[in-house]
């Protein structure tokens, strides 16, 4: 099983913490944790992506991501950890998907494909080996939404281009966290093995 | 690539708070923290594997993770999310490796094969498409260790049976969280793709 490794360097991660559904699938807003933060930017770097974009509407959640951005990028955080450092300067904190899309669109100056991926199966989905050929094959820039909280809205799933197939175990038992879940995908799609 | 899943119900994790190095090479405990202890259950839930030991000499930590345990298994938690309670079934605090080389020999009557991850390369290690050809092949039960703070000391890696590589990104840069890494590894070991 030795397969070359996919250049991630066109693509991009958001975390939503809105639109997610609550326990009883009620639309809400999560809390920004400083361990997102940093698990997910390291699996970024690590896998070589492009951004990782933290997205929420509510300002002083905004501010405290950009906080722990900075503590890390200029603060004390730079000189004692600069491995921390390099993963933070992945991180882009917006107020929402469309200003996420937006920023990569700027970038690479056409739309990034959206990629949806989710705890529950539909149909539809492609696995990641399928998307692993579409980002070997193809130059498109491309965004990987994943969800916080009991998962990313319906509408948000309507609004992709593409719907990833759910990470299964051995096991009927699927819950994993959003932090070991972003490290699974960014492994298949883009690991060397 | 569709290959079957490997059975991980004679596998267990541990997660080592001690021997452990620090940031200056020096031996040291680092502390329990209670997303460890949530993450790594429910990723070796999610590929149903045996236990997963969380490792520590300080009884204070030891009570910490017994009352995390007792919380979401008898307590409050155990009604408001019953599959955080199936994760932490599989949680066994002890206080040093040998303990939990003690309790897998006492549950298959043979001593489990050791398994070390780390970040950094060593001469003589197996990469996990090897692992898990041994898995499918013998029924020996195996322990995979995993370190905290800046890794497992090499009085542990000199005591292993086997040495993982460690996981490689598109990039040099390889700082992984350990709930990153250990994700990761369970999922080329046991996921079904």
């Amino acid at each position: 099983m030795t397969e070359a490794a996919v250049p991630a360097s066109r693509v991009a991660i958001a975390l939503l913490h809105h639109p997610v559904y609550d326990k009883n699938r009620q639309v809400v807003t999560t809390a920004v944790t400083n361990l997102d933060i940093h698990d997910i930017a390291r699996a970024a770097k690590t896998f070589g992506m492009f951004r990782y974009y933290v997205v929420t509407p509510v300002a002083e959640q905004q501010a405290l991501a950009e906080r722990i951005r900075a503590h890390w990028i200029e603060g004390w955080g730079a000189g004692y950890n600069p491995r921390r450092r390099e993963a933070l300067e992945l991180l882009r904190v917006v107020d929402g998907l469309e200003a996420a899309v937006a920023d990569m669109t700027g970038a690479f100056a056409v739309a990034p494909r959206i990629v949806v991926t989710g705890a529950r199966g539909r149909s539809g989905c492609i696995d990641t080996a399928r998307l692993r050929e579409l980002l070997e094959e193809e130059t498109r820039p491309t965004l990987l939404l994943f969800g916080t909280g009991w998962g990313l809205t319906e509408e948000v799933f309507d609004g992709a281009d593409l719907i990833l197939e759910p990470i299964r175990g051995s096991d009927t038992y699927n819950h994993l966290s959003v932090r070991a879940a972003v490290a699974i995908y960014l492994d298949r799609l883009f690991g060397s093995r």
